[in-house]
């Protein structure tokens, strides 16, 4: 069975995201979702995601920490209005500033694992910690401070 | 003429990187140079790299920033050791920890100018600041701690 992530259900017009969309076919298409107290989201990165050989581009991987950051800032909000992942209306947030410490260089070639403690949530801000792991070794952490889109977004 | 960017000087086998390799035909092969005391580099993002429809995705922000701030890092390592950019030995640096303030939404459509503050020079660490500008109004900014790549970078 296909994994559904949060943002399955972010509404068509704002799944475009080059890092999380499910509609844009270019992009990474990242899935987070609720694996206990954490979220979790998944991706193998492409043999040309490289920094130096052998090893993973950092701006992709601030790329994952930052649509996971979000896609989990969704899940908190849904969690904490007591309300199911996908039930009417739906949260989409957006970064406000990202953080990333790049603690051992990630080797490209394997599946990397992504997972997201919330920390804050408070009015339409989230703040989120993520970790990367390769073959089960932390090799990134990263913090994000996402708030929820309003309908004069577009406006700002 | 081609403006010829600090990472054309990068050695081949550390000219693969997906923000700023040469020789990475996927990438987006970000080039960095001097522009009196700041540093300068440009990238028009591709349609599909949205975050929500008219805009420009925040990782791959993330991902200028990170290519330009190890660039700046370069060209002032360079400029550290009165040395003329693509002098023997080459400099090649990663990103030990990066950090993006979201300020406003980036709109897509237009070439992007990235910005290079060098902040300090210590040993093999550089820490610069960078700003993006889209139609001449700052959108975003960051900060690079950028660590030059020893021979035994692959061995960590």
């Amino acid at each position: 069975m296909e994994i559904k992530g949060v943002q399955d259900f972010y509404p068509d017009d704002l799944s475009y995201c080059y890092g999380c969309g499910r509609l844009n076919e270019y992009g990474y298409q990242l899935k987070s979702y609720w694996d206990g107290e954490e979220t979790v989201a998944r991706f193998t990165p492409k043999p040309y995601h490289t920094a130096v050989p052998g090893f993973v581009y950092g701006g992709l991987i601030a790329s994952l920490i930052d649509c996971h950051g979000t896609g989990s800032a969704a899940l908190a909000a849904y969690k904490n209005e007591n309300r199911q992942v996908g039930s009417f209306p739906p949260f989409r947030f957006v970064t406000a500033s990202l953080q990333v410490d790049y603690l051992k260089p990630t080797p490209i070639g394997v599946e990397l694992e992504l997972r997201g403690k919330i920390l804050e949530v408070k009015g339409r801000k989230v703040i989120t910690e993520i970790y990367v792991f390769a073959n089960g070794v932390m090799t990134a952490k990263g913090k994000v401070v996402a708030v929820q889109i309003t309908s004069d977004f577009i406006k700002v």
